[in-house]
């Protein structure tokens, strides 16, 4: 079992049940269970002309999906590939079938031909007036009389549902479909075959191949091609769809197969954008899976030269979550980045003192590498020491360009140098230590005060608390007492058993205890040589 | 290569362009390609709160497919998950924060929590108003203090994104988000591992086995638990979910991780409905691809007890077609079959003549059964004679509940006895051609013409055209010139090579030729009989 099912035989009924339960009443099903799956629009006053969709289940969102308010007014689901029986069929026809009459949408495939046909003719029998278009936009087999119906199948939904909806009657609605399938072009493209439930999976075509020209049951594709790429993939569907492809604009239905990921469809849509035939296309629909099969890794490109009328009746608004919409392509358009993205550049300043300080810190990490390193080994990758003496040489090579007379700036500037020349999380953590001490400082805090805004801003962003075997614990003390009480917050990090934060936080107690935190140890010797 | 991307590198600005191209105008991207990667809000005048999102890529259609009216103002795209750089968050939050200020809402990873966080002290350097919060709604490590962020983030962009384009201000969002992430639990299944570009597949979980308690980016779930269908799936989350859930009604936010395919997550929802906590579920969002990790075909269910105002937050429209809306779960509503279901019975009549007539053209299919089957051998598999023999003993069968003396009755009679005694294509088509000569005459048309309509109808939806090889051939050439031509059209289905429609259209023309097709047999057998 490697499919979220329970069993072959009641995963229609149960997904049918799930999309009912959840579409907030827009939607009933026949009570005809196990064998009539049938869902309907539950808000059909029979008015207008119905749409009746449907065929073997695997092609979800199709075609329970599509039931709604301007698209179909009842689709009638048939097991796994499988088409529904005449009865299923005939019962969705009457359910939704008034005096406007109704339209079956059909896609070209024999089961559905025939049972959807011998459904059409009971229900005439009836007196009701019923309908049948054949959708067969697959352009796989050119020489196939008998195309297939796939994902091409969504225009005719929409156009038609649309149609349907602002009061067109049947004959019109019929011809209006007949125009869509007529017109209609779909090829799609795989690079694995899909899971049948119930079934083991068929390993047919091998890594570094594809299949071009599938259908939708997990039928293999017309050729195996070489697979190198998305743009190579979209070039050879592209090269199918434009054989007397003509000059007027398309909307292209960009249809996911399956499991194809959002990334990759996105992908899909810019070599299509950017392939031979871009230029013919005005709109796209999707991507998104709208005819799927199954869990299929593979992707379908429909084509349609809609009229204007047609782009409105797609651009109808529908409150079918599973119709994508459609969109204009337009050039991407592109913003200008920011003036102030550069770091505002502090104005040198020279102030003796503060810069023999300064020096004297980045002296202290210096001295400490070899120290901070070995404690760092203990729980990490031994880089501390080299990370912190490496940040100390930078910051020492920096000095002449640092505002060392404005401390408010200074510190800005600090975690400015920090965030550019140290790695890791340390150096991000350090300049937002340093960039909130400035924020402190420059809204007028004195300094201890303003390190300690740092130090709140340090943990809130980095997620660490007291306690939590981090350099924090150093730094907090630090802030109350100074050299010793660093020192005591760092020695109590080697009695911290289970770090919280940080990659500390993967290691047993065993690999911790007794070794004080290399973060915290640098702040202590900090401290330490601060008070001296 | 087995996805469709071009290359590792580029994938991230491909698709983003690929998703503002096709966006209809409504997205812009910053111009800082390669490494700046931020989709816009192209309709945006920064006089609400600015809303910005993001984090690695591979999580699509999150972020930028959430980005527009309602939802987010910016999202920035790191590579394949990893954090964007604090330039690129930067970026984001000078081109869209005004006087009105800017949250933004970070998923808890370190590096997002340190990149976003480092760019909001820049931002704010600058003058700008800029919030951060943290989601971490994940529950799969109930005792790590830092969550991960998860799937229930969208619950922060679709609340605090509606409240912000309400013209809310930046406390209100900011409390309101925060509120949100206090109260949101996810969790996550999966019975396959993710495919990063440019690494080939782990091969981690063991068939029969899925993984509970996943992060997005790929990473191990907590356990491995031995997997045996939707049910126990989904009774696995809800037990993680469960614990301390208060008595609320929830939201339950339903996601599809990748490549579960459409139908399973239908399915998913049925069990989550009928869970032990599908009482404290008022309404779903999705199911729906909403935070995937690539291609892995695993769920995750995210649940927040939201209160009346979140829920119409939730329900406030946006032309987002990512975002799947929010519907309330009702029972299921059944419509019962209609009365017209079941076939209407003819009135039984009888007449002598036409007994004899029927009976006659039976005993001819039964006399031809082992004639026929041989010649189905040629090109299926051998049973055409038995078939039509079977329906045959059938009829004569149920000869005296047939209308004999209403022609028009008895074809429509006929067909349906057809349709339940004879399996196959073939007995479907009869019934077609049976049913549609029945409506041809009740409406007045003379028993050939009405046949022919039949005949019609049979080619309409059965797709055989003249010279197809099949019945078809000899039934039209039967009402033209009755047995003779007839028999001109069996035998001429010999020398037809290329069958179009039907089971032969599969094989060769050495297959077929010399040989007539027995369909076509069975016909010109019929019409000698007749005129005998």
């Amino acid at each position: 079992m490697t499919q979220f099912i329970n069993s072959k035989e009641n995963i229609v009924t149960e997904a049918v049940d799930g999309v009912v339960a959840i579409s907030g009443g827009r939607l009933a099903r026949l009570d005809g269970y196990p064998h009539i799956r049938v869902v309907v629009r539950k808000d059909w006053g029979k008015s207008k002309v119905a749409l009746v969709s449907g065929g073997g289940s695997g092609h979800e969102p199709a075609h329970a999906g599509f039931v709604g308010e301007g698209m179909l007014t009842a689709a009638v689901c048939g097991d796994v590939f499988a088409s529904p029986s005449v009865d299923a069929v005939l019962a969705g026809i009457l359910a939704v079938t008034g005096p406007s009459g109704c339209l079956l949408i059909v896609k070209n495939y024999t089961g559905d031909r025939l049972n959807f046909g011998l459904a059409a003719e009971r229900a005439r029998a009836f007196g009701l007036n019923v309908e049948m278009v054949v959708v067969d936009d697959d352009i796989a087999l050119p020489d196939l009389p008998q195309a297939r119906g796939v994902a091409g199948t969504l225009f005719v939904h929409k156009i038609a549902g649309a149609l349907a909806e602002v009061g067109a009657d049947l004959s019109t609605v019929t011809a209006a479909a007949n125009k869509v399938i007529s017109g209609t072009r779909s090829i799609g493209m795989s690079l694995d075959t899909c899971t049948v439930p119930g079934s083991p999976k068929e390993d047919r075509i091998p890594a570094g191949m594809a299949e071009l020209g599938l259908g939708i049951h997990g039928e293999a594709g017309v050729e195996q091609v070489a697979f190198s790429g998305a743009r190579d993939a979209v070039t050879a569907m592209v090269e199918k769809l434009s054989t007397n492809l003509d000059e007027k604009k398309h909307i292209a239905l960009v249809n996911n197969l399956g499991s194809a990921s959002v990334l990759e469809m996105a992908v899909i849509v810019y070599e299509l954008i950017h392939s031979s035939i871009g230029d013919k296309i005005s709109h796209v629909i999707g991507p998104a899976a709208m005819m799927t099969s199954l869990d299929m890794k593979g992707v379908s490109i429909s084509l349609y030269p809609a009229d204007a009328q047609e782009i409105e009746l797609l651009a109808n608004v529908t409150p079918l979550s599973a119709w994508p919409g459609i969109a204009t392509i337009q050039p991407v358009s592109k913003v200008a980045l920011s003036d102030g993205l550069a770091p505002i550049a502090p104005l040198a300043s020279e102030h003796e003192p503060t810069n023999q300080f300064l020096t004297g810190c980045c002296n202290v990490l210096i001295a400490a590498e070899a120290d901070l390193n070995a404690l760092d080994a203990r729980s990490g990758d031994g880089d501390t020491g080299s990370t912190l003496a490496g940040a100390a040489r930078a910051l020492i090579g920096a000095m002449e360009r640092l505002p060392l007379a404005d401390h408010a700036q200074l510190c800005r500037a600090i975690g400015l140098e920090l965030s550019q020349t140290m790695g890791g999380s340390s150096g991000v953590l350090l300049a937002i230590f340093f960039a909130a001490a400035g924020d402190g400082a420059s809204s007028g805090l004195p300094m201890h005060k303003a390190l300690k805004a740092g130090l709140d801003r340090m943990q809130e962003i980095g997620g660490a608390q007291i306690g939590d075997r981090t350099m924090v614990d150093a730094l907090d003390n630090g802030f109350a007492d100074a050299a010793v009480a660093a020192r005591k917050g760092a020695d109590h990090t080697a009695t911290i058993v289970r770090a919280k934060v940080g990659r500390a936080s993967y290691l047993s107690s065993q690999q911790l205890e007794g070794h004080n935190d290399p973060g915290a140890e640098a702040v202590a010797r900090q401290f330490e040589h601060l008070a001296n």
